[in-house]
């Protein structure tokens, strides 16, 4: 069974994008064209009612939501060690980590770009749009915070959390948020952009569509 | 060990509560008063950086988000079959449902109360409460599409994923969400408020604090 997962550019399908190649999963990319509203078509809503990416489609059905996805992930492929699986505590916190970037973290970067999912009016746009280098800000301020230097998320071991973490902090400058505020976070997203799995899933998905 | 709940009322540390009174897990719970500020005093933000709740204290640390808290309570209690532990596929459904539950659902219900996380203008805080109807209303549209008539989020089995509907969905009027919009949602409330545990947890969350 070969996965295919829906991506689109300079989104949080990135994470699982990392973490499919990571754990030499067997998978096919399938890059969807938010610009053209490919999200929104027909086909597209009957793999992802939602119309967001990513989704994941398995030999058992869709699945969407990126915590759900990188823990589904790091199950099916334990060997490659990305979440701590026989630590419930440890587990927690991976969960817990990835849960606060996803419903905090890049809640507040959403509204920079989609404020109109929660507000109509162009007015409370921009007001969302100026409050996003704090809002963004302040979440990263709670990341740094807990990391210790040179490590990862969850200490000494490498887990599905840094590709989340690095997919996220990536869109600091376009949020308005200085990265120098958070050195830890910083030294981080050099050392993941310098890793060879990451740098080349990053490439694809900058390359122009064939 | 006897666990730590930190809870506030009409939140969704509900979710928690409720899930380690049905397991039977010990635990205390401690009620933290929004509305006179305790989230942000420095006792509390010893507990939880983030001044939110829920937080639950353990004999290894704290855990916060709920999607985590309840993965966590669930393989903590085994016994209990509140989640679908053995099955990577059936637990990364339950994760997904939490996850979009948690980063959408709620997050397009704290627009109304809660607007001043992502925006500071009066006019764009007013602009917000107004789309919260709809949003919220998306949210469950998505919800009561997969959910089948008479039976639980993942079917057949009663799962953790039944207490947090039943905390989010409870506040659908307060957020002008006509519920008989959604009667299998309405149907899942009313079989979840008829729940001893759940009834016990509620009445115990709406009293009077001492």
């Amino acid at each position: 069974m070969t996965f295919k997962l829906y991506w689109a550019a300079n989104t949080c399908a990135l994470a699982s994008h990392i973490l499919l190649e990571h754990v030499g999963a067997p998978y096919e990319a399938v890059r969807v064209d938010l610009a053209a509203g490919e999200q929104r078509s027909p086909e597209y809503l009957e793999v992802n009612p939602k119309g967001r990416v990513p989704a994941l489609v398995t030999e058992r059905g869709v699945l969407t939501e990126t915590p759900a996805i990188l823990q589904y992930v790091c199950q099916r492929f334990p060997a490659a060690g990305m979440a701590p699986l026989d630590d419930p505590w440890a587990l927690a916190q991976f969960n817990s980590f990835n849960s606060y970037l996803c419903s905090t973290v890049h809640v507040a970067h959403a509204h920079r770009m989609r404020g109109s999912r929660w507000a109509d009016d162009p007015a409370a746009l921009e007001a969302m749009k100026r409050k996003v280098p704090q809002s963004v800000g302040e979440g990263f301020a709670l990341v740094e915070r807990d990391l210790r230097a040179g490590s990862w998320v969850l200490g000494a071991n490498y887990s599905a959390c840094d590709i989340y973490l690095f997919t996220l902090s990536s869109w600091m400058e376009s949020d308005g948020v200085d990265p120098r505020r958070f050195p830890r976070i910083l030294d981080h997203r050099e050392r993941m952009a310098a890793d060879p799995v990451v740098a080349k899933v990053v490439a694809l998905e900058r390359a122009k569509p064939a």
